[in-house]
């Protein structure tokens, strides 16, 4: 079924950017075998050692894939379990059209959200040793004074396992506030007897929109163990944290999650322009796991790692503006803007999709 | 759109039983505008005062409307908010054939599943002031020695209102454990990087289904103080025991919600009796709640309170036999049977919707 995902030759030369078609002559030049050879226990396609152990995982493919997604052939009777939920379609051009952007700080809440935020990004940085090789980077480090201690973390700059492994760490974070803002409201309704006005089912589909970028990720690295107990370490602490601050204030916390993503949203177009000036190699023709492929709907064709981290992007600049704009509401009384139909369906009014995005958030009386 | 929700004269002939059609022979022996008045404020019809403040609620209609189920002409821009996630249609032979069940204890997590379901329940019916007036109810209280105590805790039979808030309290726990389980596994495929295999979906749909029990039933009655704070405290209790206890053993949790589900789906099983044995006149020809007609899909001419039981016991039967299956199950590696897609679909397997249903789960080796 998902056997054309593969870049063809003509796929590639039609895209037809400079990069791109060097990289056509080198495969013609190279024997395609090395290239395009599908992994035995898997439907991940394995390209000069790209995904194997020695470069990006401390674990070969074929057990990576044993040991996270045990084979649905293991099962006698079942084939496949589909994801549920579905994920609403982007096209290339919404995709191409999200921006970076900033929400000012307008009162003391969203001063203590971006607060917040920086201390988590900074703590973030410093676990998966990131360091932008970018003016701007450095600008932030040495604002904080702390440009030397960060070069002295990470001296490297990012390669594409570093890449991966940051990801993995974001996303394992970035699962959390979703599930326990889905959690306090349900919570809250069935204790105060109230109807929660379609907040939930957007916050727990986000959560569970994040595990999806995680286990899109999980398909092409593995952390070390290190690596691993942060992972555990950041949840434990950032739920609880997480779940008394939102039962405390709600508003600030959809704030903090809004300058979280505007975060999320500028490292993807980061690395989206390395991948694009030819700085990570390895990803030039790594084409989007099947996991990917389904989730996002991934049309033929479009379906390399540019196009995932197109689509990731994109998602991370819906939850940007979701939770600006819930973090523009009334909390216990307004309906979720998202989710609700309009008095004027004409007029542009927020949706599931991002073909009416906006990255500040929409305000309560544009929406309300 | 829902106008046509009322039961009409005709519809209500139709169905043809005796009860019923002595009542219509009482409807049009009395004026219709003390039947069919509709309430000014809201969609719902009022009834001789069934809804009204004295009989069923400290607060007045209107005003409870107003309190837990703001408007939506109060929003400028937003006409409605729908339920997000889709109920799956159930035929009305399937609900008749909802019955009552039990699976036989076999090991130790069973038992002690079985243990702390009767504590709970005994600890739920007297919060509630329920005795059932049947002898094995009698026999029940009188095999843990209570039987005294319970009919001094409660010595009037159930009427419509007891029912209605004993139904409140029972929904509004029943919220609590999909919410634990959904987030729990989602914290534990994020922290240990594992995919999860579906489950999330089917537990966090089982709490949505549980909460929309809960907002139907506030929509006739609201309870007295003292049972909004036994709300809050059994909420508080409960979610974070039931954390602790998915943490520990998922299987003797999702045991435990099997079993009590067997008791919902005989309780509501013992009050479609009563309202047909004619012991719970005000119901006879009450309708159900908008709310519920759009939630349920409620078919024109099936929306009496009646069908309402059935809808919702068959929904507390679909969670039977998922806890009870989910029960049966590796936690960590089987995928849920419930949303898979099978390798002979001819066979009968188990789905979303009751068309399958297995009152006491499905074994592993049926599934897996
Ligand atoms: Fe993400
Ligand atoms: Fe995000
Ligand atoms: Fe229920
Ligand atoms: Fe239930």
């Amino acid at each position: 079924m998902y056997a054309s995902a593969r870049p063809t030759v003509t796929a590639l030369v039609q895209k037809g950017s400079a990069a791109r078609l060097s990289l056509v002559t080198h495969i013609l030049n190279n024997p395609p075998t090395v290239y395009f050879n599908p992994c035995a226990s898997c439907s991940l396609t394995q390209r000069s050692g790209l995904l194997s152990g020695r470069q990006l995982s401390t674990t070969p493919h074929a057990r990576l894939q044993e040991k996270y997604f045990p084979p649905p052939d293991k099962t006698e009777n079942i084939k496949i379990t589909p994801p549920a939920w579905h994920h609403p379609m982007y096209t290339e051009e919404q995709m191409m059209a999200i921006k970076v952007a900033h929400r000012q700080t307008q009162n003391w809440s969203d001063w203590t959200a971006m607060a917040m935020m920086r201390i988590a990004r900074w703590g973030m940085d410093t676990a998966t040793g990131y360091s932008h090789p970018t003016e701007e980077a450095k600008k932030r480090g040495s604002y904080l004074g702390l440009a030397k201690i960060k070069s002295w973390l990470s001296p490297s700059p990012m390669t594409e396992r570093k890449w991966l492994i940051r990801f993995l760490f974001l996303e394992s974070v970035a699962g959390v506030p979703g599930m326990v803002a889905g959690s306090v409201r349900h919570l809250h309704s069935i204790r105060r007897l109230r109807r929660d006005n379609g907040w939930i089912e957007t916050l727990l589909e986000e959560a569970y929109n994040e595990r999806m970028h995680l286990l899109t990720f999980m398909k092409m690295a593995e952390p070390g163990w290190f690596m691993k107990l942060m992972i555990i370490g950041a949840q434990g602490v950032f739920y609880n944290s997480f779940f008394v601050s939102y039962l405390l204030s709600p508003r600030t916390c959809h704030r903090f999650v809004g300058y979280l993503e505007e975060e999320a949203v500028l490292t993807y177009t980061r690395v989206i322009e390395e991948l694009d000036a030819g700085k990570l190699p390895k990803w030039q023709t790594l084409e989007a796991p099947d996991i990917a492929v389904r989730y996002w709907n991934m049309p033929e064709g479009h379906r390399t790692m540019r196009d995932l981290l197109l689509y990731i992007r994109a998602d991370e600049a819906k939850h940007r503006e979701v939770n600006h704009t819930l973090g523009n509401l009334e909390q216990k009384v307004d309906p979720n803007p998202f989710v609700s139909e309009y008095e004027d369906p004409a007029r542009p009014h927020p949706s599931k999709g991002i073909e009416n995005i906006k990255p500040t958030g929409w305000d309560r009386n544009e929406v309300i």
